[in-house]
């Protein structure tokens, strides 16, 4: 693991922002190893993601925040510091399809995603196995209409407990109550089984069967008030052809949400993702 | 050119259908080049498509029907018969963008697409060079909403007068009336530029930027009387960032577009493709 | 699992080829559901796989291959039959790289996969969490030059004793010996991690980092006796950039040579691969 | 076209050079539009792009080189400053194969490739057609073993008499020789029609056919002195499969070709390859 840091940083557009970043952190004998940013000129939005080594670097981090403010405040800066050697904790919840789970658990295990999983959460028993597996510990909560209420405050319970940053959707069929979703900003995660927009909402595959396309998607998002409408991280397509049936294309799909939501994973893992309006910037 | 014929034929499905055929072309001494087959499980369909070399195929072509008929009626067969040395006839439709023209005329030019084009279409006179640069036939006929049945008419009258066979609309920004399309079933080719059903209707490009997608596309499909909605033929993707801006979309698109058009005008041309319901098959 | 049987034939090319495989198998009733077929021109070479169901299908299978000898004496076939409903025995070779093993024993539990795997044999013993997560029989065999003649032995011996039909080298990083390939013809798949012929042999992932490439690839193919050199089965390639650095592109490649590896066990599984020449024919 | 000045930068890498420039520009009022570096933390070296708006620079850019100097010379920095609003000449070199050429007209005339093209060199008569319907002058230099030193003097020749900036090589099927090519370091582009490494020297195709692979490739590259080995720039990929002849991967290959040998030619343009050591770094 890398000993760095990360600093996103979004404001209005204006000459002198690189340099000014650049001095404060040249002021702290900051070794910058990645620097890339953004500008969305009809928003009149500058993005900036900066990494440099924290050997060296002369500014304790405990005072980071007071020493950045005056630069912040004299440029409007949102920002955010990361350090690359904290590991996140991130909450799986899953339902019955358990691909994506085991893929996500296969990666953390293998150190490609570095997080901590202190809990996964399902409405049904299936995965429990899985979880064992890898020694994760595994909550069922099932949910029903009538029980949703209750389940999300044991949910966010738990979550709480857990200190959990973030959560992955893992094919979880159940929809989010808003008031849930609002404890969590850009902080929940997604995959949607198709190409979005085309075919938003329920049995994506279904229709993309009937309609007749010639490729298959998937997108992991964050996950706002809106079903299947936040902001889109990823996606990707695979081909296929008319001798593919529907179980065909539920097999191929399933590839693809694997790789589709374990690279959003990384990426907000590794601090590369800033949400503006409706739209991500992925740092490379 | 390959001195060939192709069988295309569809007919519910039962036993003993691949025997037939074969049988019937080896009774006349046909060598079966490629014999490529399909069912439709769910609608117990039989879908074939059959090429085979006609040096040494003993039947007269001119008797082929009325020997075929009655294999084709103990199967309630749709069949349809096609030399791969006729060069089908193809009329484009163009406005002002003309990247999907240039590239059809260079890959008709270079062999690759086995056809004629006796006539190129256009309600602008700005591709009136490219046409003149490959010695195309090139006829602007303006239209707007006024004057539109009066277009079509006089498009109607130079395709029947040009023995036109198939018709490819090739970035034509005009909505063609019920009636013109009732005239050319399966027979108009259309490229949109999104992937369909995403972005269905008026400007894709402005839409995918605003919803920030990660991959754009473009569809190839047959045109029927509901807009973007026909049988598709073809579709492909590529990634765009946010480093994209509308400008990058199009262009990035551009190229897209000329590809998935011209294998959708390659396969028509070949003869691979059979429309049931509202999907193609296409054989390899 | 479908109730259905798979003939491969490969034979010299001549007509009446499809007709006399199609009348014999209508002769006995079988119901077609797919037929595909090839020829190599170059060769004169027809190859051909049929799959029908045996519902309904009249000939008992313990009489096939005498039944069907006249026809195949006929036109000189080579030919092979198989059932679906038959789940072949799988053995995996592993080192430590563990992502490939995951992957396969992940397919495998979830039905993707039709396949027993009675036996893992490793030459490290890292991988034993994994095997006993799925509950497969896992064996430690130590390999160096010294004793490699004894291990082979032992190895052949578990094979024999398990009834293993086929093996995946799993990312198994020794170089199996001339004589053990030669029990197992067509029968051992391989995943190399490059676009073979490129960077074949050992270090290709530091090799394509050191030449600049854009893109990395992996190779799935039958191991011959020539390294790297057998009948490639599948490959795939994945886009790298400059920011790219040798760890990042085997993170990279390791999700290649999953997909890549799967496909082709997966085609193997299916009786879908016929090796000709050093080629394969991968019918759809 | 925009109105904007590019820095391309290389030095060895230390802290302080992202500050340098940003206070370098900031210290004329320039507007940053881009910036994106990279470092090779190998070679110790720090490579950078950097783009700003020119409307409202306080520096004329006579004066840039010198008033630039000490900072250059202060970081041992490599530089080079582009205009994009100056075009560049490029020369291409064809043979018979026209696709390339036809696509890169097609692309300069839609405005794609921003530069002028004062010169198309063939060592055949063949494509003279294109270059009079796109308007360009055409030169017919023949070439075999015993002429090509006074060939390449002509060219040359012509190549300064037209202030040809860069050189493009559209399938251009002789070998340049040593002499020439150390006139145009990193000024020459080349389309190989495989995925380099692999089948690098002659008939890529046939030799990708022979060995069976799955997928064919195409590469643009900088030409040094050793055939087929310089920089690359970009790469590509395709799916073949068993039914596809010579001839068909022949033209698949062709739209591979044209786009990968575009998008190289069109980063040229833009000021976006840094060569080091025997690789590129393409900024986005």
């Amino acid at each position: 693991m890398r000993n760095t840091a990360v600093l996103l940083i979004a404001c209005p557009d204006k000459k002198g922002l690189v340099a000014a970043i650049a001095n404060f952190l040249l002021a702290h004998d900051a070794n910058i190893l990645h620097a890339d940013q953004h500008q969305d000129s009809e928003a009149g939005l500058f993005l900036m993601r900066v990494e440099w080594a924290l050997e060296g670097f002369t500014l304790g981090l405990h005072r980071f925040a007071e020493t950045f403010a005056p630069v912040a405040a004299a440029h409007q800066m949102d920002w955010r510091l990361a350090l690359a050697s904290v590991r996140p904790r991130m909450a799986i919840f899953v339902s019955r399809f358990d691909h994506c789970l085991a893929d996500l658990l296969y990666r953390q295990h293998a150190g490609e995603l570095y997080c901590d999983i202190p809990l996964i959460i399902s409405n049904h028993p299936d995965t429990h196995w899985l979880a064992e597996a890898y020694r994760i510990p595994f909550r069922h909560i099932p949910v029903n209409k009538a029980i949703k209420p209750d389940a999300e405050a044991q949910q966010q319970a738990l979550l709480a407990a857990h200190h959990v940053d973030f959560i992955v959707l893992a094919r979880y069929m159940q929809v989010l109550s808003r008031d849930f979703i609002s404890h969590y900003p850009n902080r929940i995660i997604n995959i949607h089984h198709s190409f979005l927009p085309a075919f938003h909402g329920a049995k994506p595959y279904q229709r993309a069967f009937e309609r007749g396309v010639k490729l298959i998607g998937a997108t992991s998002h964050y996950v706002t008030e809106v079903l299947d409408d936040g902001p889109i991280i990823e996606q990707d397509v695979t081909r296929i052809s008319h001798r593919d049936d529907l179980e065909d294309l539920v097999q191929k799909g399933a590839d693809l949400e694997k790789v589709v939501l374990s690279r959003a994973v990384k990426w907000h893992i590794d601090n590369r993702i800033l949400v503006y309006g409706n739209k991500t910037v992925v740092f490379d």
